[in-house]
């Protein structure tokens, strides 16, 4: 398994867009069988700022979900709205090492 | 539902023990009624560092668990293992909704 955690930086005038936009996409993407969450989160603390929580099955699937429809319209779809570039960081799962654990 | 990211970077020498402390932590805390996910993941880029994902069902059961004896002793026995403060964020979720699709 592999967990991509996303920052993402909103406009302000934007946030509400983002939201209808990026809840598409986690709809879609949890369809993918290679994907088994992909959770949309917004900070409390900083109102621009929110994470997207993926976890893929295998590298592949990583891979495949960046040549999907819906991936591809998000993409096109934020790059406008983002007030700084993405930061994305990989890991490696410790706990819980099953997958039937981390099914959305 | 609350989640609770917390980055942590641990010094080098510690980070074997680190991981046994945490996936007890971890194997304790899915236990606690409030609970719904403690994911612990550790960056493929940096290698000191590593992420908590802590999923609760209220504000009410953040502070259950800061009570525990389990989160007590993880706290204590990682405080000299910390190569700088740990860093959390909070988050309010936007998808999924549905309480079943969090637990772990």
């Amino acid at each position: 398994m592999i967990v991509r955690s996303i920052a993402v930086y909103v406009k302000e005038e934007c946030i509400e867009d983002f939201i209808r936009i990026t809840k598409e996409n986690h709809e879609m993407s949890i369809k993918e069988p290679g994907i088994l969450r992909f959770d949309v989160l917004k900070s409390y603390s900083d109102k621009n700022k929110f994470m997207l929580y993926e976890v893929y099955k295998t590298e592949e699937a990583v891979d495949a979900h960046k040549e999907t429809a819906h991936y591809e319209k998000w993409k096109e779809a934020v790059d406008s709205m983002m007030a700084k570039p993405r930061e994305r960081i990989s890991y490696e799962v410790i706990a819980p090492l099953d997958p039937s654990m981390w099914q959305s």
